[in-house]
């Protein structure tokens, strides 16, 4: 039996079958909606997430499978003191396959270990989010036919997003990848990335402070929220962030063919004018969502039995 | 694509027709439990209402769909700061079609101008809310056959009461409705209903203060909530509260075949002992929901194709 | 129409029965995917409890019906105020059975009264949990073959555990029944049920303080959770506590067949290498508690005639 806990736990051989999975189900969705007929889907979200919960609840129904779960510690048996352990060991007599979300890192990585049935971490704390990586390369793949030797700018906040790293650690394991990370020097990537993820790879990078900079090179802009309490002082906040919003102006010196991405939700960084212009694909990334999870729990459930290598 | 967000968004014959199949739907359920098969609706209850999202959920599990949503606030991306047009951008690659309850006025109007599925307004603050003026509708209609000409006394809360405001403003456009108002002074119906609705319509209307009064003329007793906070002093509100409770005795003086409604929750306002009458239909009614919002469904997804005109 | 309120509301032939489907279920469970097509179960939980509302809705999933409902009181009609019996009426015309669970003794009973579709009680206050009972009934049932001559030892909180009590009054109705209560002298057994259900039937009972003094005898040790506040003082919990607790080397003295029961959440009153142990059934007696209550819908909707005699 296989889990998704790591982005890094699927080959890349593994992730690109799956996205060809997930790019035929855009195709021919008439042809998966029975798929999971008398499934049930377990979503444990200890920590709420509206978004997330609801695209792996979407994608389960437009197999035919049915999501039963909770959206909330707080109504969960952790009130009572449960394990997670004892939790998923009782979750597997509920249901076939489960998404954990946990407030706390490496919950979803316990749960794999006493499950029967597939886990899938749906986000543990500050640490992996691997359906979101997944609903990112399916982006890129389906913007620009391929997801090899495409220059992508990394936008705003890139010392703490977890999207972003994971990101990058997955990108690097395609040819010819250029890396353009734009943020403030507060919230630059992480030393560890740089040296341990991205210099090994060979792929060329290049950090700066402005999109302005670099925007007519970028086949991929991927934005990220720069949240005003990580900086040391409201000066350099107010002095900084405009430099992190995308607005109509600066779009303009980006390629026609740009792909605007963001993991959603925004609050201010994109301007609401930006929602209109076709480069802006942060809806229709969303939606990518649905469709990697349904071709992610038709994986793990061995209903394709051709995407995943046999499990550990 | 045509949405529900004011109940006089659909015209008269529109109505009609909806309510019509609402009636089919009754008649033959069988007919319909495969009608939504493969289809999503999202219940996106910024403010909880249990008895309107599970009217809802189970109109379109009685169709064969299937539900996801959030059934408050709290657990909603709504606490992240995530505007309603985004969400309902969101949401629009995970479901079909969205009922949106919301404490704010007008939030699903704007969430209906960003959508591209259709958006059913579950209540919408003190402001709209058109699936229950629809239950009200069908359920006049199957107790006396028809809406025109009926006698119908709304008592209780006229002043803040929206589902009152919005039934007057819908059976204006019948012929030869009669309104009997029937409140303390302190809530009675707002002068712009009676100036700007009730007689530009030619219909009949009168104001009473006490049930007795009028119960014998009544076809229709329309219940609603008196509210202690409404009152200004306490004196007030001991002094008439009793006029706004119906009990068996008050209903005695009423028509073999009146018909007592109530948009539930009732609290004490009518009297248990009234239950057990055959002229209490307000448990009905609220089965009635069930199958108006069956019918609402079916026609926002264009399943019955000939009860909307083609959208704005 | 019947009900199941009270674990004694069957008689023993319709429990017998009951447990016989149940384990027709287990063992084909294909013939029964699609029984509850199109049938609708409400899980009303005023008082969140995640484990038994997943086990309900998987059972009702794993026939092919859906689910609707609510996880808490918060985000229901209760706090506006409504009457369970208002709310039981409005829920018979959205679903076709409901099960509820209350925090206050009775309500599932009220529900039933002014319900026009069965109802079952899920754990009402400190007072009933038949299904609990059902599950333990058939998890015995599965690992001895038979529940008559079986003997049992009710081992921890004897005094406020409503499901030990539960599990005594069925278990009386079967034949030559030991039963060895295990708990310290604050937490015995209550003297009612000795004088009134155990004394009556003429089944043969013993009280012990520690489960190593009758290990070797039982065919079921069924453990319950004691609790820190259950005791007078810390000294005494101390002192006693460990007698309570179930690890590997009191369980080295059991016999080889024996089956380790509880009805879970579990603490730590047994350790986590006895999940090893093939006599650790816990888990499996979590998922019987699905093909129970999958059983029990079938029986309550008269999908299965032969189940119940003809309700009240």
């Amino acid at each position: 039996m296989r889990h998704l806990i790591d982005p890094l736990d699927f080959s890349r051989a593994e992730t690109d079958r799956l996205l060809s999975l997930a790019e035929d189900i855009i195709g021919s969705p008439a042809d998966y909606t029975h798929r999971c007929d008398g499934r049930i889907l377990a979503t444990l979200f200890y920590e709420p997430s509206t978004r997330t919960r609801l695209s792996f609840e979407s994608a389960m129904m437009r197999l035919g499978g049915k999501v039963l779960g909770f959206a909330s510690a707080e109504s969960s048996s952790a009130s009572k003191g449960e394990s997670v352990a004892d939790t998923i060991r009782m979750i597997s007599g509920y249901a076939d396959i489960a998404a954990m979300r946990h407030f706390k890192e490496g919950a979803p990585y316990v749960a794999s270990r006493y499950a029967r049935i597939p886990v899938i971490n749906a986000g543990d704390g500050g640490h992996q989010h691997p359906t979101q990586t997944l609903t990112d390369l399916l982006t890129i793949r389906r913007k620009k036919g391929k997801i090899s030797g495409v220059t992508i700018g990394l936008c705003g906040d890139l010392k703490f997003g977890r999207t972003v790293h994971s990101l990058i650690k997955s990108l690097v394991r395609y040819e010819d990848v250029k890396f353009i990370f734009i943020s403030p020097e507060e919230l630059h990537v992480p030393g560890y990335i740089v040296e341990e993820v991205v210099k090994p790879s060979g792929h060329f990078y290049r950090e700066v402070r402005a999109m302005e900079e670099v925007m007519p090179e970028l086949d991929i802009l991927y934005m990220t929220r720069v949240q005003r309490e990580r900086f040391f002082n409201e000066e350099d906040y107010v002095r900084l962030k405009d430099s992190y919003i995308l607005t109509p102006e600066k779009l303009s010196l980006g390629k026609k063919d740009l792909a605007v991405m963001h993991p959603l939700p925004r609050v201010n960084e994109i301007a609401a004018e930006v929602d209109e212009d076709p480069r802006a694909v942060y809806f229709e990334q969303a939606r990518n969502g649905v469709f990697v999870r349904m071709a992610l729990i038709l994986a793990l459930l061995g209903l394709e039995s051709d995407v995943l290598e046999k499990g550990e």
